[in-house]
């Protein structure tokens, strides 16, 4: 849930003046996004999104964010789209923070994804991957393997708190991964948070990918380990090869893996779990109790990690090699 | 802020099989109500409110709620309007909470209202006593002068923690108020909480009323009353005498308010402050630190409250009599 900064109706118009968005009719708050504001505008044109980008995000960052919407928009991938000012910059000022006004995307995100759906996952990212060439900024991922270090740093002398043992294999875990993690597959812009609540469908068709505010240049195979980790567990932890299989098919029919990615895929699942679940366990040992913020289990990639350390070959994961 | 309970996109097109509601493109929770969680729904006809009702609301008020904004939209009143189910019934089920589909209502509330906007409320709260005459339902306002003394039974002890002397104060106020509280004024349907985020404008224009969780059957012009409060006093704690004398002559151009409901006015007006002071002491003084809730400072009512005592005659509010 986001932390809402109200906006008046007098400070918006005037920021509205600087956009071609026609005459504003309601804005709502609403829970999406734990990093920022939004509000969902209704207007005498299309309906829109208005963001405010709190704290949290590094504000270097977002031309890359708003830039690289508008370059995946720009070749046919669904996804927001941030309107141009009147002066053609993407970025405003509202509340005495940097604010967007994007698209806005008709979609539900699915509680419950079925196979089906996986595939549709798979071959979206696939678009997203082959649509982000050529964009012209960069941006390195902080969390993949140089940055998990450093966040292990600390939650390393609480970490037993969790689940005792933690401390040691968590150490041998990133010592094995900085050793083996793999540097010559192909490369580009991954969204490297696709998890179900950033994939809207319309029925059980994909109707447009959300929430680029992770995205940075990394490994293609590793937004697809992502993507297993993401969507095709079940509640209970256990790895459903039928959506593997059906989200690695998927991706594979709009861009080819090659046998260095595939051979790649079960250390790189690794990785994905480690970075999420080191995330969680920091904000497991810090978030405070009470806070109205739903805490996310650690453990629950915890689970999937050791589940990817006993896979020998993508076969394992549901493919038709 | 709300709390939300989520629900799934299968949970809610199975309930919305029960109404005329058109198919669903978007919901999204919204950040409106402190009582309920809401939800905005887009549809391929026109936008809805889903509201589902959370522990804090009775449930044996609904069907006052619900059959009130239906009696008060079809006398042409701009208010939210319940849709029925395909059963007649306008309460539903969903996520274990009885919930309701209700329309949406375009426009923004007035973050800084001005004199001519308490001038269309005035009128607004008018035009909404007479559309309520003929409700059948009736509903007993627990939050009038008979609920005051239990209300402040419960803060009582720890009243002079907040101020010294409120105790006192408070208690002189409350047996001067059960001794000389009118009773034979007109009465009939209240808003009872008609606040600035409760009124909807769409440029100047009046475009709704909302909330009506805290109606109740009372006297009216203490509806008028808690409008003064809430609309007529500025940041600093001075009474805006132009935005009082625009508020009752809107009311008035609408319907006449008698000689002895204006001369109730102030000890009414002393009452709903009061009011609003107790439940804002009862929950600055229980609601823990931390929790993600803007505790409003219930001096702000004790201030108007004092101001109240000193008004002789209705005329002091601005009203050319």
């Amino acid at each position: 849930m986001a932390v809402y900064t109200d906006i008046s109706e007098d400070d918006l118009k005037w920021f509205l003046t600087e956009y071609d968005a026609g005459t504003l009719k309601s804005y709502k708050g609403i829970a999406e996004g734990v990093e920022n504001t939004n509000f969902l505008l209704h207007t005498s044109k299309d309906p829109l999104i208005l963001t405010l980008y709190e704290k949290r995000v590094e504000k270097n960052d977002l031309p890359f964010f708003l830039g690289l919407m508008q370059h995946l928009a720009a070749r046919g991938l669904s996804c927001p789209l941030p309107l141009p000012r009147n002066d053609g910059a993407l970025l405003g000022h509202l509340s005495d923070r940097p604010a967007a006004l994007i698209t806005f995307l008709e979609g539900m995100w699915l509680r419950k994804p079925e196979a089906r759906h996986c595939r549709e996952v798979g071959r979206a990212l696939a678009r997203m991957h082959i649509a982000g060439e050529g964009f012209a900024l960069t941006r390195p991922n902080a969390l993949s393997v140089h940055g998990w270090q450093p966040l292990w740093d600390k939650s390393e002398a609480r970490a037993d708190e969790v689940e005792k043992g933690l401390q040691a294999e968590i150490r041998t875990e990133l010592d094995f991964l900085s050793a083996h993690w793999p540097k010559d597959l192909p490369s580009g812009v991954i969204h490297a948070d696709l998890f179900p609540d950033n994939v809207f469908f319309l029925g059980d068709e994909l109707s447009g990918l959300i929430d680029f505010y992770f995205a940075c240049n990394d490994l293609l195979a590793y937004d697809v380990s992502i993507c297993l980790n993401a969507w095709c567990f079940e509640k209970d932890g256990a790895y459903n090869i039928t959506k593997g299989m059906a989200m690695l098919e998927g991706y594979r029919s709009v861009r080819s893996l090659s046998d260095a990615e595939l051979a790649a895929l079960p250390i790189l699942a690794r990785g994905s779990a480690l970075r999420f679940f080191l995330t969680r366990l920091y904000d497991w040992l810090t978030t405070p109790e009470g806070a109205m913020v739903t805490k996310k289990d650690p453990l629950e990639y915890l689970r999937k990690l050791r589940f990817h350390r006993q896979i020998t070959s993508a076969a394992e994961y549901g493919l038709s090699l």
